[in-house]
């Protein structure tokens, strides 16, 4: 099974770390529990393994015993979800019932639970009442952002973390609150930095073979890859004793990749291919038309939410024959490459803009089993850049790595030409 | 915490079964969990309780201890993943440490994966020898959709059932294999069925207060609502001796259901908007095209995968200046809708079909917070049918409930008009 190669990393923590999640319509799978990997990767930034993952229904003697059970192997337990107002919100029974205590009227979390409808003219209704009760001796955590209040329960050594089921409320209530309450109260030291490289235009194996030497076990730092439809990221992790020595490991490591992968890397961390393009494209005070036959909009998606003002427009084909309505004609071209080129500079012209892309699909009825020959092309000044590739598999995904294709060739003939 | 109401149901169950996902990618998600919730609804459709869902890493002692666990609490436990050929799995072991066997080489199970490879043309790599080992008097169980054989252990009344990773082969084997098992030897009798209902025009709310009295909790059938953007599913879920009975009880629900919803309901079970449209299309023998001003070709996007050769084309405007290469001038359009009624009629007229559809986006400048009207335009035939929309929040689910909202009007402009 491909396991990421950061858990080198984690595996060297002491601490061992575990979250509840809580929630029927989590365990039925209605919603996806995206907290965990969140939880996960803030834990490992400040040396804390997260170890197991358990999800729970809202039930009271199935999640008292998985706390228990908890607290008995991890030193820390964190919980997500089942704490809002109503009935079978029961986190903090559970909690209350799992570390043998009281649940406790606070008059101050009432206080502030009040103040946050109170600041939005909403009304209290009688069960928000409930949220103001924790466990005995409980930390209370002040939630700005909602009125679910979250608490920490210190047991001896260990300590059970409540948090909401909210994403944006639980990983504002993890950086703010509980990172730095683990940090002060374990002594945690070690920092984890993180950074990642962006490339398009190889496989995730190739690049693999390109880049073995750095990604054998044991390293520090750590480099892993994990590939996206037509994208693959670079991932290199260090560990150092704080944030500075971490950054000084990553930079000779990142040196020696982007020497062995040249201009495939587009850019890092948060980069997109869009914001790339755009900033060129701002730059330069042109505009980018796109005749997508085959991808259906997706190429046109992508450019329009990244491109803003700089996205002139785009027309999707049915047919061969929507060429002629933008003043080509795709007979002339002999393949989906050609036929691309031909596009390209059909929409541009008729867009009048200086920028025009192009993607042609078609099948190859000799394969088996069954090949799309996708072209690109993008004409820009006297450039007229194609590729031309051969994609099994379901159209959605053949759609999303032509996006991501079309769009990297954009990048490079605007960088090369500009 | 909103539950959807189906749990009712399964909380009558008296058997009790939970997952084990083992994967350290599961764990710091890299990869989202989605077997666990087919396994549930599978489960759910014999009458199976799911209670617990652990994730766990590539980790024997730690695997092996949840089993163990697992083992004490439910009569059935499920593990997917950790079966491949790597040194990595290791779920084979970890069921066999915790059904306290031995791992046993079968030689019917080597022949398999040699036929599986040899039919492929690929070369039997020494490690896939590891896949044909399984724990001391396991039932083997043959995956014809891979090289990782999948097997169950019986513990007294319980059992391990433990199946691939791999989404596709996991429920291929489920449903084949392990549903028929658990039916014959625990001897479960109660079917549920569900139908679901399929409602765009309305917001989840305003449906839960429409069919209240059908939503009460105890009820046999439940019904529950799920939301989408733009669209809710009504799920109609019944508890009968057998998947006769559980039909009988479903029908006259639905056509409750059916009695108050009307034409919001555009379909049932596996239903879609596009494949409505697409069937009326074909009968009619006609074509569809699309302008959009805002949505960036995510209606075409869906009416291109769905429609075929029904969709003529679309054009995806970046400016209103667009509009007049189409034919049509947007300033003659007082409102969103207004514009989209011009749109509507200039792609249809300028692809040569029988019907356009459109859709404008514009910013209220006036409200705050900030609110975008939406205007969608049919024409068809003598007719143009229109609507518009104020949406607030971010753009990628405007447009995700645009296209809902614009392809049902282009249902509901079909159905009235042919």
């Amino acid at each position: 099974m491909p396991v990421f190669t950061d858990q080198v990393i984690y595996n060297e923590a002491s601490m061992q770390a575990e979250v509840v999640s809580v929630g029927s319509e989590l365990l039925l799978g209605q919603i996806v529990d995206t907290n965990s990997a969140v939880i996960a990767r803030h834990l490992a930034a400040i040396g804390l393994d997260l170890y197991y993952k358990t999800t729970v229904g809202d039930n009271l003697a199935r999640l008292a015993a998985v706390l228990r059970l908890a607290l008995e192997r991890s030193q820390v337990v964190i919980t997500t979800g089942g704490i809002g107002p109503t009935a079978d919100d029961i986190t903090r029974e559970a909690v209350a019932v799992a570390t043998e205590r009281e649940l406790q009227f606070s008059e101050s979390l009432m206080a502030q639970i009040d103040a946050f409808f109170r600041a939005r003219g909403f009304k209290l209704s009688p069960s928000n009442r409930r949220q103001a009760f924790t466990p005995r001796g409980a930390i209370a955590v002040e939630n700005p952002l909602g009125t679910a209040p979250a608490f920490i329960v210190e047991v001896a050594e260990r300590c059970v973390i409540t948090l909401p089921g909210v994403p944006r409320e639980m990983e504002h209530l993890l950086v703010a609150r509980v990172l730095p309450y683990l940090r002060e109260r374990y002594g945690l030291k070690g920092e984890i930095r993180l950074r990642v490289l962006k490339v398009v235009g190889l496989g995730e194996s190739r690049i693999g073979e390109l880049l073995a030497d750095l990604m054998e076990k044991g390293l520090n730092p750590t480099v892993g890859t994990l590939a996206h439809l037509g994208q693959v990221d670079v991932r290199i992790a260090a560990k150092g004793t704080d944030a500075e020595a971490a950054r000084r490991l990553i930079e000779p490591v990142e040196a020696v990749v982007r020497a062995r992968l040249g201009d495939l890397i587009f850019g890092a961390d948060a980069d997109t291919l869009e914001g790339v393009i755009s900033a060129r494209v701002q730059r330069l005070g042109i505009r980018v038309a796109v005749a997508e036959f085959g991808s259906a909009g997706v190429v046109a998606e992508r450019l329009s939410a990244g491109l803003g003002q700089g996205f002139a427009g785009g027309v999707i084909l049915g047919d061969p024959a929507g060429a002629t309505r933008l003043g080509g004609d795709l007979e002339g071209g002999a393949s989906p490459e050609a036929k691309a080129r031909l596009l390209a500079e059909a929409v541009r012209g008729w867009q009048g803009v200086q920028v025009g892309a192009a993607t042609v699909f078609e099948g190859d009825p000799g394969s088996e089993p069954p090949v799309t020959v996708v072209g690109l092309a993008v004409a820009f000044h006297e450039s007229l850049e194609s590729r031309e590739y051969r994609f099994g598999g379901d159209l959605p995904s053949m759609k999303i790595r032509t996006a991501t294709l079309a769009l990297d060739l954009l990048r490079r003939t605007l960088e090369r030409v500009a």
